[in-house]
C-alpha cells in the first residue's frame, strides 16, 4: 500500500475495525429483501412476454381472477398512463412514463421478459396456475437487438413517437436512435493533420449483467387509509418511494420505504421492477405482497449494461504527444432511450489532455431489457475502445505504455473534456504507482501477456441527511438514509468516531427509513462515503461544539475556554485549574440539566467529490489449446484519496476488477433469432468465481480532497473502468494479435490461434 | 365546551382530524407487542412462585434442560447481582437491583408470581412442559399484604437490608418501612388551635391494576457479536434500552428498542418485565424469543397501584378558611420500596392555600406485586382521603363544596405546599365552569346524590428529541421517540403542520426505534403533547427558518425580506414585485440547489409544563336492594391550557373517569390468607364496561400554558385524580352515611343500607 499522506492525529480513520453488519451477514440473520414475512402475506408473481417485440392486442384476466386463492390481477390498465417527464434522482435519470412501462407494457412488449400482467395469490402454486391462465393475444412483430442493426433506417421501431434528439434539426422519421450527443474541442482534421502516427480500431462489447446475487425482491402493504409500506433490497429507499409514488399517482408522505440489506446492486437496484407492481396488488387485494424474481426473471427483465460499438481514431506525434482523437460510441438502451453513452463519452478520454477532440455517442433503444446503471456506468465501454487504441499507439510508436500516457496525461489544472478544471487530481501519482510496483518489472513466462489500461470516473456528492444521536452513557448512534453496499456502516460509524474521539465500536451504524432521516439521494455514483460521510461528519462536529457548550455550563466558564481532545472536553480556563477533563459519558449522564439530549441531524447537498483515477497491470496466460486466459497476475492502483477503512477500499477495488475481469473475458447476453436470451442462469452466463482470479492487488494511492474532511474522494467505480482494456491488451501482448470484441472468450481465442497456426 | 381564548390565526391546532394510525388499529393491521415474528423464533415462557413469601433453597433445571425442544433456560444466576443503584428515566425512578430482582427472583419470592425462571423452546407447549419440569425447592416464610400490618414490628421483613429511610436517625433493625417523606409548613398545633371546625376521616383503598387490555409482549434477539435488538410494547422504547442494558451489563449502543404500537399502558408500563428475560433466552439459545404475558400473568406479577390508608384532619373557621390539614399516607409499595407516596403526598393538599399543614408518607414493602406507576400515581388515592373529608366539612360549616374550594383554592402567585409557585394556572376558571354547569343545579332523583371532587397533577415536561423531515414534494414527516398512546401521532403531526402551513394530511408522524431518533423520555407524566410537541414545534420552526432562507437564495434576495405566510414564503422585497409566492413544495423542489435536504432536529429538555386541575361532578343512584351503584351522570372540567385536538384530550378525560370510578366503585385485588390472589382474570377483577357508565361530559377549560407555543398543558393525568372522591362524595349524598374504605362494591353498600335499615 502506498502511503502518501501523513495521518498523525487520526486514530480512527485509516484503520481496519471488523465490519458492524458482518457477523449478521456471515450467520444469516441479516434480512435481505426476501426475508420479510407479513402475517397474510400473499405471492406475487409476473406474466412475462415471450416475444421481443409484440402488440399486446388483449389480454383477458378473467380466468385468473375466477381461480380460488387469487387475490389480485393487475395490469398497465391499473396505473396511471403517465406523461412523458424526466425525473432524477441521484446518479439514476429516468423518464417517468417509460420507468413505468418498463414496469408493465402498456401496449407493445419490447423484449423478451417484459412485465405484462402481475397476479396475488394464497401461494406460488396458485399464483403460478393463474399467470397461465392469463390469455394475451400478441401481434409479433420483427424485432432488432443489435445497435448498429437497431441505427438502420429499416430497422423496426420500437416507438413511434421516438425522434433522435440531439440532431440540428428535428427528423422527419421516428427512429430507435434516441440521441446524439457530441463532445469536444479544437480542430480535428487540423489535429490529424499534425500527426505523424495515427492508429484505430473497431471495437465491441456485449450486454453483461452486474450479477448481483440477490435477486430483486420486496413486501408492499397498503393498508385501507391508502399508507403504503414497502420493504425491499435497493441502492435507495427514497429512490423506491419517489418512483412508487409517480408511477401509482400516490403522495409521497402516504409511502414509508424501509431498506433491506443489500445482496450486490452495483448499479442495478438505482431503478424499481416491483415495488409498484407489489404495491398495486396488495391495494387490490388489501393484504401485504411479497415478490422475489427467480434469476432468470433478473437476466431477462432487468437492466444489464448495454453492448456496444466503439470506433477509435487516435494521432501523435512521433514523440508521443497524441494531437488529436476521434470517438464514436454506439450504446444499446434497451427497450427505452437511456444507456449510459453520455458518461462513456464524458469519461473517454478524461484521462487525456489532447488539444483536438471529437467524441459522438448515440443512445440506441432495441428490444432487449432496459439497460440500468452498471458500475461508472458507460466508462468502461468507452474505456475498453481507448485504452485499447492507447495501447496499439504505444506499439506504434515503440514508447512504454505507461510512459506514454504519463506524457498526455491531465494534470490538476488542466481543463477536461467534459468540462471542469481539475483540482487536486492523482493521476500521475497513480500511473507512478504502477510503474514502480514490482509487478510491472515482474519477467512474463510462456503464453503470457502484460496490459496496461487507466480509467477514470468523475464521483459526485450530492443531498445527503446523516444523524448521529449521543446515547445516556456516551455511545452514539449514527444514522443515515444510504443503503450499505460497500462497507459504508462501517465508514460512516469510523468518520463518526474520530471527530467524537470514541472507539468506533462505541458508535453504532443505521440505515433508517424515510421516515426516520431526511432526503438522501441513493448510494451510487461512488457518493456516499463523500457526500453522506461530509454531512456525518459534520453532525459529528455540532455534537462536539454542543458538548463543548455544556461543559462550559457545567464548569461555569465560556466556550471559548474549552477544548475538546481525546473525546474529552478540557478546561483551558486558568481559574478553574482544580477541575478535571470530561468524558462524552459524563457529559451525557448531565443531558438533562444542559439542555437535554445530545442529538444533532446535518443535510446537504456535497459539492466537490473528487474525481477518481485507476490505473490497472494484467499478466495473462493463454492456453492455446483450449483458448482459455487465465488471468495470473493483477494489480490495482487508484487514487483513493483517503482510504476511510483501507480493507473495503482495497476490496471495492478488487470487486471491481473481478466483474471487469468477467465482462473481458466470459460474460455476454446471447440472443437466439427470435430475440430470447439464451443464457438466463449462471450456469451459462459465465461469471468469475473465486477460483478463476488471482489475488488482486489492491494499491491505494493517497492524494486528498481537501473538500472532504477527511480527505475522501469516491472509489467504487473507477475499478471497473481499466480491466476489459488491460485484460485485452495483456491478451494482445501474448497473442500478438488485437483482438477487439469481447468477450475474449475460448471459442474466439481458438479462432484466433488457429488463424496464427495456419 | 368552555374556550378561554381566541385562536384567531390558527388553522390546524384546536381541530379534529382523523387520527393517523385510526385505520390500521380499527382494521387490525397495526402491529402491537406479540406482533413480532422472526424467523427461527422461540417461545418463552416464566416459572413463577406459588408462594407469597419463601426462599429459594434451590432450582433445579436440568430436566428441563434435557427436554427436546428446549434451547435455553434461564435463572437469576444468568443475570448479573447488581448493587443497589438509582436510575431515573422520566417518570420512572428505580432502583436497578430491584428492578433486576423483580423480573428475575435471586434468593427470595417476593409476592406469588414472583418470577424463579425462563425457559425458550420451540413451542408454547415445550415450554410449559420445561416450566413443570423444573424443580424449586422453597422455605415458605409467614407473608404480609396489608399495609398497616406490614408495619409492624413484629411483621415479617421482607429484606434483611431495609432500615427506614428518612428517619432522624438509622433504625437498629430491618423494617417493611422502606421511607419516611414528611411535608409541610406553618404549625399545625397552633392552627388547629385557631379552628372553629374540624373534621376528620382515615380512609383506605385496595390495589388496582391499570388494566391495559394489551398484555405485556416482546421479542428479542441476539446476535453472535452482541448485537440486541428488542421489539416490545411498552411506553418508552429508550426506558427498555436503558434497563436491558443495565439488567444485563450491556453496552447501551449494542441494544436497539422498537417500539409496537401499546395497547394502553397507563403508567405500567413504564418499566420492564420480560425484556431482559427474553434477551437472555436469546443470548442463550441464538434464537429469537417471543415472549406475551397472560391476563393472569399481568394481574399476579405487573404493578399495580398501591393499597393505601389515608387519615385526614382538617381544621377550619366558620367562614370557611381553612387553617389546618394533617394528612397520614400509608401507601402499599409491593415487594420492593417504591410506592407513589411521594406524588400522593405532594399533591395531596396541592389544590389548597392552608398556611398550616403537615403531610407525612410511609412507604410500605408487602409480599404482592412491586407496585408501577398508575395515571397520576398517588393521587388519586391521597385525593380520595382529602377531597372526602372536605366534602364533610362543606356539610359541617353548612357551605357549598365548591363555593368552600373557591375559599381556599390556590392561585397563580400562590407558593404550593409541595414548594413552586403557581404561575398561570386555572384552578378557579375550572371551579367556575362547573358551577356554571347546568349539571350543578339539574335535580336528582330518588336514591341519587351528588359528589363534587377536584384532582391536581403536576404534569412534566423533560428530555425529548424530535425530527421534522420535508419530503421532496413539500408534504413532510414529523419523527418523535415517544410511543402513542393517547393520540400523540396526531398532535404531533397538527403542531408541525401549523407551523409550516401545510394540512395536516401532508404531514405523516412517525414513533421511531431508539436508533433512528434521538433520546426522549417515556411517554408518562404528561409530558409528551407538552415537551416533545415542543420539539416538534421547533424542529418545524427551524425549516420555517431554513426554507425563508432558500427563498431568499432563489429570489436573490435577503431573508429579512422574506415571510412564511400561510405555508408560503411570501417576497417582501419591493424591488422583486414580479415574484409569486413560493409554496413549501415549490422551495422542496429546488432543496438541491439550495442547500441539499429539508430537515432539521431538536433536542430539548421542555421546562414549565403547566400543572393540570380537574374538577369533576358525579352524580350516583344506589339500588337499595342490591347495593348497586349507577353512575347516572358525570361531568368533568379540566383546564388544559390548550388543547390541541379536543377529542382526544376529551377521550383522556373520559378515559380517566372511567378508571376512577372503577377504582371507586368495584376494582380490587382480593388475596387469600395464603396471599394467592383470588381474581386474577377480568371476570373476577371488574374493570367498567360502556354499559356501565354514562357519557362522560369533558368540559375543556383553556388558560393557555405560555411556556409551551401553543399554550399546551398536560392532560392525560389529572382526570384520574378526583373521581374516587367525586363518586363516594355523591354515594354520601345519596346514601346519608360517609364510606370510607374503596371500592364501594354492592355487598359494603348493602351493609351500610342494611346497618340504617336496621
Amino acid at each position: 500500500m502506498t502511503d502518501v499522506m501523513d495521518r498523525p492525529a487520526l486514530k480512527v480513520v485509516g484503520t481496519r475495525p471488523i465490519r458492524p453488519d458482518g457477523v449478521d451477514k456471515v450467520t444469516g440473520r441479516a434480512q435481505f429483501g426476501a426475508d420479510f414475512h407479513l402475517p397474510g402475506m400473499l405471492v406475487g408473481k409476473i406474466k412475462r412476454s415471450p416475444h421481443a417485440h409484440a402488440r399486446i392486442v388483449s389480454i383477458d384476466t378473467r380466468k385468473a381472477r375466477a381461480l380460488a386463492g387469487v387475490k389480485a390481477v393487475i395490469t398497465a390498465a391499473d396505473l396511471p398512463d403517465l406523461a412523458s417527464q424526466e425525473y432524477e434522482a441521484g446518479e439514476s435519470a429516468s423518464n417517468l412514463r417509460d420507468l413505468s412501462q418498463n414496469c408493465m407494457a402498456r401496449d407493445k412488449a419490447l423484449y423478451q421478459g417484459h412485465a405484462l400482467a402481475a397476479v396475488a395469490a394464497v401461494s406460488a402454486q396458485v399464483a403460478d396456475e393463474a399467470l397461465d391462465l392469463i390469455e394475451v393475444v400478441y401481434e409479433v412483430l420483427p424485432h432488432v437487438i443489435d445497435v448498429e442493426a437497431a441505427m438502420e433506417p429499416s430497422a423496426p421501431v420500437l416507438h413511434a413517437h421516438l425522434f433522435t434528439e440531439g440532431l440540428a434539426e428535428r427528423p422527419a422519421t421516428a427512429s430507435n436512435i434516441a440521441k446524439v450527443n457530441r463532445l469536444g474541442r479544437g480542430d480535428l482534421e487540423a489535429g490529424f493533420g499534425e500527426a505523424d502516427v495515427v492508429v484505430q480500431g473497431r471495437y465491441t462489447t456485449k450486454a453483461v449483467h452486474q450479477g448481483y446475487i440477490e435477486p430483486h425482491a420486496c413486501v408492499a402493504q397498503v393498508s385501507q387509509d391508502g399508507q403504503c409500506q414497502v420493504w425491499s433490497s435497493s441502492q435507495g429507499q427514497f429512490m423506491v418511494r419517489t418512483y412508487c409514488a409517480k408511477i401509482l399517482g400516490l403522495e409521497i408522505a402516504d409511502i414509508r420505504v424501509t431498506p433491506a440489506e443489500i445482496g450486490g446492486g452495483f448499479g442495478g437496484k438505482t431503478t424499481v421492477y416491483l415495488e409498484p407492481l407489489a404495491l398495486a396488488l396488495s391495494r387490490q387485494s388489501g393484504h401485504p405482497v411479497k415478490m422475489v424474481m427467480t434469476r432468470e426473471e433478473v437476466f431477462r427483465a432487468t437492466g444489464p449494461t448495454s453492448g456496444a460499438v466503439i470506433e477509435v481514431k487516435l494521432g501523435a506525434k512521433q514523440d508521443g504527444t497524441i494531437v488529436a482523437a476521434d470517438v464514436v460510441l454506439k450504446y444499446q438502451a434497451g427497450a427505452f432511450p437511456g444507456s449510459p453513452v453520455g458518461a462513456g463519452s464524458m469519461t473517454a478520454l478524461a484521462a487525456y489532455d489532447i488539444p483536438n477532440v471529437a467524441i459522438t455517442g448515440y443512445d440506441v433503444v432495441t428490444n432487449s431489457p432496459k439497460v440500468a446503471a452498471y458500475r461508472a456506468p458507460g466508462a468502461p465501454i468507452s474505456a475498453f475502445g481507448v485504452e485499447s487504441a492507447i495501447d496499439d499507439l504505444a506499439r506504434e510508436l515503440g514508447m512504454d505504455p505507461i510512459v506514454l500516457r504519463e506524457k498526455n496525461g491531465v494534470v490538476s489544472g488542466v481543463k477536461a473534456v467534459y468540462g471542469p478544471t481539475y483540482r487536486d487530481i492523482g493521476y500521475l501519482e497513480t500511473l507512478k504507482a504502477i510503474k514502480d510496483h514490482p509487478h510491472y518489472a515482474a519477467p512474463l513466462g510462456p503464453n503470457q501477456g502484460r496490459g496496461v489500461a487507466v480509467g477514470f470516473w468523475f464521483n459526485v456528492g450530492g443531498e445527503s441527511t446523516a444523524a448521529v444521536h449521543v446515547n445516556e452513557d456516551g455511545s452514539a448512534v449514527v444514522v443515515t438514509g444510504n443503503p450499505d453496499i460497500g462497507g459504508s456502516r462501517a465508514s460512516m460509524a469510523m468518520m463518526a468516531a474520530e471527530v467524537l474521539g470514541l472507539p468506533v465500536e462505541q458508535v453504532r451504524p443505521i440505515v433508517a427509513d424515510t421516515a426516520s432521516i431526511g432526503f438522501s439521494m441513493l448510494t451510487g455514483g461512488s457518493r456516499t462515503t463523500f457526500a453522506t460521510g461530509m454531512a456525518v461528519t459534520q453532525a459529528a462536529g455540532k455534537i462536539v461544539e454542543d458538548v463543548k457548550r455544556r461543559a462550559a455550563l457545567i464548569w461555569d466558564t465560556t466556550v471559548d475556554k474549552v477544548a475538546w481532545e481525546s473525546g474529552q472536553a478540557v478546561c483551558l480556563d486558568a481559574t478553574k485549574s482544580a477541575v478535571k477533563p470530561l468524558t462524552l459519558a459524563a457529559i451525557a449522564a448531565q443531558a438533562g440539566r444542559t439542555g437535554g439530549p445530545i442529538s444533532a441531524e446535518v443535510s446537504l447537498n456535497a459539492q466537490g467529490a473528487g474525481p477518481g483515477f485507476a490505473v490497472h497491470l494484467c499478466d495473462v496466460e493463454i492456453d492455446r489449446e483450449t483458448g482459455h486466459v487465465t488471468v495470473v497476475r493483477y494489480t490495482a492502483a487508484q487514487d483513493v484519496g483517503r482510504a476511510i477503512h483501507p480493507a473495503y477500499v482495497e476490496g471495492q477495488i478488487q470487486g471491481g476488477v473481478a466483474q471487469g475481469v468477467g465482462w473481458a473475458l466470459n460474460e455476454e447476453y446471447i440472443f437466439d433469432a427470435d430475440g430470447q436470451m439464451e443464457n438466463a442462469g449462471f450456469l451459462d452466463y459465465r461469471v468469475p468465481v473465486a477460483s478463476d482470479l488471482p489475488m488482486i492487488d489492491a494499491v491505494l494511492v493517497e492524494v486528498p480532497n481537501p473538500r472532504h474532511p477527511f480527505g475522501a474522494k469516491g472509489v467504487g467505480e473507477a475499478p471497473i473502468v481499466p480491466p476489459l482494456a488491460a485484460v485485452a491488451n495483456a491478451v494482445r501482448d501474448a497473442l500478438g494479435v488485437r483482438m477487439c470484441d469481447l468477450p475474449l472468450s475460448p471459442p474466439k481465442i481458438r479462432a484466433v490461434v488457429d488463424g496464427l497456426a495456419s
